[in-house]
């Protein structure tokens, strides 16, 4: 029997991308709780750093192994547990789902985290209206190219790929959470608006949502 | 006969690690030579954003078929050209060499790129020391915890893992060669440099660097 362990935060986007990915997988997994803020963020504290070094979320324990980075734990559940798999079979729209992860993981949400946010009030003095413009911007920019590449899917569906779920949506979803909480206007996106409609009303992104985590408030 | 093409500049991180994935598996291909400052990026222009809409350097052309993002372009290369192989089989390890990867693609290269930093000169007002400062900070932090993982890695020799570069060495040296452009002082990384040098002396990683390009300069 498989033990498997989330380390997770219910806000941030790469724990929320882990929890859709095992919900949807249907793998029974255990919590533990690492709040980012509370008692100068219990992700530095030395209990959780002997489980990440990075101080970052998500980590997975999977029986005595530690894994970490959202997109490589991802990728190892889909190896590791294929059914539903997360990715296409053919290489070239494997790669294509890929780059439509790595728009959202590489583009997106590393330049809107919360240390990045931390040094530009701390270090730049940025304020708070250009903290969440610089949020918005990123977003907004990152938002026009997903739109772009969405539109031009290998495989037209329900989802970012055919009418699967899979590892473009479970990237996507987090994003878009964040630009509503953010306050950015969505219109000019009717293919992530359809995407996003599409998977909130499966079970796996309604569980794995922030609100639905007993560490939100 | 494949028939590849990149989309290329000198600087370009993300494009230096498709080089060196290139060279290492001995592909023969074509440069298109897309110069990030000139004439307002050339990266803007129509011809280029017909290949890419998002603007960003690399793409790959593989046949008719254009790809993005490094990391999925690298993949994508390991699977349709297997060898050398880039990536080990066992899916623990794997994850644990896409965990580097993704620690340098998600968690340093993003935060410094050209885009971001244009934005703290021309909408913050940070000079040039504030930006340099700003790059040897993310890469510092970033380096910190490379270097953490490298001393764990699930099979030490040469390279991030065993003997054979792979993955987490063609998105590593990059970054290293960003760090020496920044003045980062590598002392604290003796993992770190011992892998550069291990890396350095092989012809795959001298053909990708940046001022062996034909566009250097």
């Amino acid at each position: 029997m498989d033990e498997l362990i989330l380390y997770s935060y219910f806000r941030s986007s790469c724990s929320y991308r882990v929890r859709i990915a095992l919900a949807l997988k249907e793998l029974p997994f255990d919590y533990r709780y690492i709040h980012l803020l509370r008692q100068g963020g219990e992700n530095w504290h030395t209990s959780y750093l002997q489980i990440n070094p990075q101080g970052l979320l998500p980590a997975l324990q999977h029986n005595e192994k530690i894994l970490s980075q959202s997109l490589a734990i991802i990728e190892y559940l889909d190896e590791s547990f294929p059914q539903p798999p997360l990715l296409p079979g053919l290489p070239l729209h494997k790669a294509w789902v890929r780059a439509v992860a790595q728009t959202i993981s590489c583009d997106i949400q590393p330049v809107n985290n919360l240390q990045v946010l931390d040094y530009l009030r701390t270090i730049l003095d940025a304020d708070e209206n250009q903290c969440n413009y610089w949020v918005q911007h990123w977003i907004v920019h990152g938002l026009n190219a997903l739109e772009k590449m969405l539109e031009k899917t290998p495989n037209p569906g329900l989802y970012c790929y055919g009418d699967m779920p899979g590892l473009a949506d479970v990237c996507l979803i987090p994003q878009v959470y964040n630009a509503m909480r953010y306050a950015v206007d969505l219109t000019p996106y009717p293919a992530i608006q359809g995407i996003y409609s599409a998977c909130m009303v499966l079970p796996a992104f309604q569980q794995a949502e922030p609100e639905s985590q007993l560490d939100a408030g």
